[in-house]
């Protein structure tokens, strides 16, 4: 019996020396250089237990924005792009719309009025098209969407736009036995929808923005109805909130693209030990978009100011990564 | 090369095998009966991919309550002698509690006025006692409590009062892929402190109720302070809106004790496909506690009452469980 315990070990040890020797160099689609080395020696250190900077697995936290860090966001949210077709769906039941901002720009597909759109209506928009429905029917009604909606750039659907390097790091990290979580300003629903497909990330690793729910009968039934009262923003000062909120631990490593993520990667690095705190920077007019400081989707302006002297790493598109896509 | 990685595989295969083979017996502290065969059965059909009822494993959701699920809730919920400790401690720097009730009753060890307090007079307990403190030092408060805190009868930490076969039941589900979840009234960042240690569960597979956090500097760096702010009670209707806010995905299985659970596990079991819904029942004077109907803690009765129509078991702690503590 112990002989054969003995035996099996050794087979579970030579086929798992095996699988490690046989894995992908780390992040191939990374170009060489300072960027991939900072992530690849960040990595090392952390999980190697005779450095100071080793992490226990549990410990190991990596929070990811969503838009424009793992899936693009220009000429326009997604969601919003998702907002719109659903104003438009709704729209012969709502014959006031005709009058009324900033539906009446949707309808009408006035551009420049829906550009200087206000916050109050804005989230007016979001509340009239994402509530008032259970979560069930909102699941299937952005599945449904998802389906069919092209990307107006690329005529691709939407979850096909995602940053192949970003996706590569995800599962380095993963490997590393860090723990991967998704922090965005986007709706939790919305993301929940395709997280796990797309990337691998369960609907509990998603946190994003949320509205109240109510638990209601519906028949013979219960069902989770979405209220129009907004529950978290999980944008700027937000995120820490929803960090501690939904992880209830600190993260040690942080990727954003804009200011919104400003808060989340501060809060990062703030933390005792070494932590790594980078931001996707959109330098490749060419294979995807090119902004920063001037934009009204992903303002990167105080984030790009302050990397420097934060200890944040920039990753340059352009540079970085060896493809965009899949 | 292709033949090491048969080779590979083939060892890989048999230390598998073995490993499953040297497994012991599932539920070992569990007396062999209907209930114990109800929860095996149900375990095996879901994981069974030539069973109708195959659950996939990313949806195998299991969530506990803690309070009188998992751990001792007599003779009164654990956070509650942690609030009247925190007042007494607190008491010094607060000369005005000797005429203020809840605060006047606890200095008093006047048990028979604070059993009779009010759920609004037992809010501005906890607020007083549990926010206005970044979560941080929450968390070293509760932990160096932990470490002192003795339970009145068994004169032991309170985390040692853990129910054995519950954490032999998370065990055997996390074996067969389950995601285990807590989901209790409780405070989640008071539970987050003990409960990797003490039932595996991860900081962010806890989901309780929870005050309103806010992201501020404080010196060079950054606090999540707690608010004197309900954000939400997870408890009766809240638990399924914590579980939709948290997971994301509605459980397969569900496991209770009290009148606060019955929606959790309505939720759960009225969900399409096998489901499991069961409550832990007090049935144990000698070895624990014997309560239900009457109790200001853990009260059970309309979950008494419908069990049966509702096809969940009762756990009877009397007769199915071999032992209760460790």
């Amino acid at each position: 019996m112990k002989k054969a315990f003995h035996f099996g070990l050794f087979c579970f040890l030579f086929a798992v020396s095996f699988c490690t020797l046989a894995q992908n160099e780390p992040l191939a689609d990374w170009n060489d250089g300072p960027t991939k080395q900072a992530i690849i020696t960040f990595v090392k250190k952390v999980t190697d237990k005779n450095s100071p900077d080793y992490v226990p697995e549990n410990e190991r936290i990596a929070v990811f924005d969503n838009d424009g860090t793992l899936w693009v966001e220009h000429p326009m949210y997604t969601q919003l792009a998702f907002a719109i077709d659903r104003v438009k769906a709704l729209a012969p039941n709502h014959p006031e719309w005709k009058d009324q901002q900033p539906f009446k720009a949707i309808l009408e597909n006035d551009v420049k009025t829906l550009e200087k759109t206000s916050e109050a209506d804005l989230i007016k928009m979001i509340m009239t098209t994402h509530t008032g429905i259970s979560s069930e029917e909102f699941d299937n009604i952005v599945k449904e969407w998802l389906k069919t909606a092209r990307h107006p750039k690329y005529q691709k659907p939407y979850t096909e736009l995602v940053y192949q390097p970003m996706i590569e790091l995800m599962n380095y990290l993963r490997e590393n036995g860090f723990q991967v979580f998704i922090v965005s300003g986007g709706g939790v629903e919305f993301m929940r929808t395709f997280a796990l497909k797309t990337y691998r990330v369960a609907p509990w690793q998603v946190i994003g923005s949320s509205v109240k729910t109510q638990y209601q009968s519906e028949g013979n039934n219960h069902v989770l109805m979405r209220l129009p009262e907004i529950n978290l923003i999980d944008d700027k000062a937000g995120k820490p909130v929803g960090i501690q909120t939904y992880i209830g631990l600190r993260p040690i490593a942080a990727f954003g693209n804009s200011d919104g993520d400003y808060q989340m990667l501060e809060w990062t690095t703030e933390g005792k030990g070494l932590r790594l705190g980078a931001i996707v920077h959109h330098t490749d007019d060419k294979r995807e978009y090119q902004y920063d400081r001037q934009t009204p989707f992903g303002k990167l302006d105080k984030g790009l100011d302050d990397a420097k002297a934060r200890g944040w790493i920039l990753i340059d598109m352009k540079k970085d990564w060896k493809q965009i896509w899949k």
